[in-house]
């Protein structure tokens, strides 16, 4: 029998992150203050986050050792297991050798505790005792829930309402665990309010729960914000997927030439596709493609600019790719890639040509997931299937190609809470989204005019 | 860093299954023709199973092969990772260790494929098109119609009526894996449409939608039947996780002193326990406890005897603990264990003193399941609590003994798509389901009086 999953023994588990700052062929441009327009400083960090983390967000030390604490509970799960999908392969009867990271097997079935362990971690030392968030399809808070319940602090998350609606399996799990989780936009902050007086059916959007969330954090007692994705120190937590990922290849004997991973926020794709990135720059042949839903195209239609990260105009201005900081998108059913922006180093990795972004519609997406289901078994994410879907583009182009490729992917969490997207999909109620470009131009006034970031392409 | 989970590599995947049937300390009654008081014989089965699985049925062979195909399919998930439950020790302060068997980590996230690719495969090569099943929470149906889409097999699931309505998630799965699902009691079969006309609002049972599959099984056109528990040949396929375990807690450097499982049909517990029951047998001292609700005490209150395995009288007499075929439990949320009888092979150690039933109150298992949650990080199917609760009372019992005792239990599986039963649990609208003394009096009447099988207690 052939080798199917390629285990790491505990005692493999990477010991620090990969930080990718000091490797970029340009340097990040910072965040700006939205009201002076000068670089944020640790100082305008400090009322959201643990200066941890914030040291973290701008570090330049290329290795960051994982505390031993939050190596402990990364062995709940971890290391995770690579599998070769070989009955895909036979299925789309491809020369290409497909492997996938299995982010699933998490308690809460996401890549997402990678980064709310150590969020959870640090806020403790610091002595946090509320972390407040947001949360699109429930990934995000589902997983910072868990993390909290394991630290013992107390969790609060604003939950998209049309995830809150479509997906009550995770607010439940999020409760479970000890979490408080209310719809977003909700009465329960002024950002809330504000969004709710202008449009009482609101679906919400990330941007907004975001603003609810820094508001909740700022103004409640001994609390902190937590973000799930975008910022540079959730990329860097979400890295010990590809350092795994890197010696599991090794064991494999194979090295990609293509790295497929979708992007919401970016951390997902990012956390599997820096390790790589990093080779890449010194030199091997990789094509790192980013995977977004047509119906919310930040990295293939929206500038790089800055921009605020939430709605409501509390946060830095952050360079990146955005389609403005008012876009809500269409309701699709992968809730965790409806953000309006991309996170700030994955959009300079666009800029410099090193990953290629690409958009897919949501058919194609749960046709792929399907197709994976009946082969490999497993039910992806909503979100897992842009992934999918690419991963067979790939498989078929190199069919035609006549080539061996070897394809890397994200697998990046299950869908076993996300039923009610494939009945709706099995059952013909589903239809693409792609965005119409005068609504995109529309969005885009919304960007902040001032000031632009010098690697501007808009 | 202490070691977390133990895993096996796939090349230590066991190649054979464990028949306990050479082993037992006195011989199995066979299942009786309920026409003839006859044994049934393979010609009486033929009809419903293919001949590879009627063999296994009656097999006196200690270790049988397990074919190269349903190794390669196993590999998708197995072997499954051995846990140490150290949060868990920790927070309930006892001199305990605790492992636990991992088995969420299946695709559907329960140890039911484990028999349900083999049933798959021998029907596979047999030559059946279509395989016919009931299932009560979901978690047999979901594994089936996995399983039945690696091997390319039409499914067919009647799904118990209340956890079809409660667990729409489960009925997605399969869906999604291409398997059709109804609800049972359904107007689809005799048997459906003999229980509406005598209760139009039946909640349904696994003894009614048993009766249903075989019935399409029977009537259909190159159909075959599957049941997911109770029978030699599925406890045989499932001993494939005890088998793991003896080969992990080795690796651990322990061997357990007390052995959990949760017990509906009895697979999952026999299962994991079946080759610990061989080492007692010889000798080693375990104490082995097979979990059960107080709503549905087969175990516990239920006389070995022989009855039906179905409502509608369908199947052979087996000989077991039962409840009487007409037992309809109350509606509780662990609906996998409601079925009125219990495997033949684990009534028969009950009998034999070498297991020992406990039967656990609904509150308490959630009770448990919300402990192991916040301590161990994951969700368990609400079965699996009522073990979570067990181990919690043993650990407890430890500490006050003062006791360095090794437990050993089997997580059967996750509960994700249980979360409104975890949400019921959370907001106080669940209740406990003792069953009074009374109504289990009534029940037992329904028993067929004859013929008694010789170790007859009731």
């Amino acid at each position: 029998m052939e080798v199917k999953k390629i285990f790491l023994p505990e005692s493999e588990l990477p010991r620090q992150w990969y930080n990718v700052l000091p490797d970029l062929p340009t340097p990040m441009e910072p965040p700006l203050h939205p009201g002076t327009g000068q670089p944020v400083g640790p100082d305008d960090l400090a009322p959201i986050f643990p200066m941890a983390l914030i040291e973290q967000e701008v570090s330049q030390e290329r290795n960051i050792d994982i505390p031993e604490e939050v190596l402990e509970q990364y062995l709940l799960w971890r290391p995770t297991p690579l599998y070769r999908a070989y009955s895909l392969e036979k299925y789309l009867d491809t020369p290409a050798k497909i492997y996938f990271k299995n982010e699933g097997v998490s308690p809460p079935g996401s890549h997402k505790p990678n980064t709310a362990m150590a969020q959870a971690y640090y806020n403790k030392i610091a002595g946090t005792k509320r972390i407040c968030t947001e949360t699109g399809a429930g990934q995000w808070g589902s997983a910072l829930a868990f993390c909290c319940a394991l630290f013992g602090l107390e969790c609060k998350v604003y939950m998209v309402k049309i995830s809150y609606d479509q997906k009550p399996y995770r607010r439940m799990m999020m409760e479970t665990w000890g979490a408080n989780c209310v719809a977003s936009p909700s009465t329960e902050t002024k950002a809330g309010q504000t969004i709710l007086e202008r449009n009482p059916d609101s679906p919400g959007s990330l941007g907004i729960a975001i603003s609810e969330a820094v508001e909740a954090a700022v103004t409640g007692e001994n609390s902190k914000y937590s973000l799930g994705s975008v910022l540079n120190h959730v990329l860097l937590h979400q890295t010990v997927n590809g350092l795994e990922c890197q010696k599991q290849m090794a064991i494999a004997g194979d090295y990609p030439d293509v790295i497929i991973g979708c992007a919401g926020g970016g951390s997902n794709f990012a956390g599997h596709a820096l390790p790589f990135v990093r080779d890449k720059i010194n030199g091997k042949e990789i094509d790192i493609i980013a995977v977004e839903p047509t119906s919310c195209p930040t990295m293939t239609k929206g500038p790089f600019a800055y921009d605020f990260g939430d709605t409501v105009q509390m946060t830095p201005f952050l360079p990146m790719h955005t389609l403005g900081h008012n876009f809500v998108p269409e309701p699709i059913h992968a809730g965790g890639l409806r953000y309006h922006g991309m996170a700030p180093i994955v959009s300079q990795l666009i800029l410099s040509n090193i990953v290629r972004p690409v958009a897919v519609p949501q058919l194609e997406t749960f046709q792929a997931g399907v197709t994976f289901a009946r082969t490999e078994g497993f039910i992806s994410a909503p979100e897992t299937d842009h992934a999918v879907a690419i991963v067979i583009r790939e498989a078929i182009k190199a069919k035609e190609e006549g080539k061996e490729k070897i394809i890397l992917f994200n697998w990046s969490g299950h869908g076993l809470v996300d039923m009610a997207a494939y009945e709706a999909y099995l059952s013909g109620q589903l239809s693409d989204h792609a965005l119409p470009e005068d609504e995109i131009k529309k969005a885009l006034k919304d960007i902040a005019p001032f000031p632009k970031p010098q690697q501007y392409t808009g």
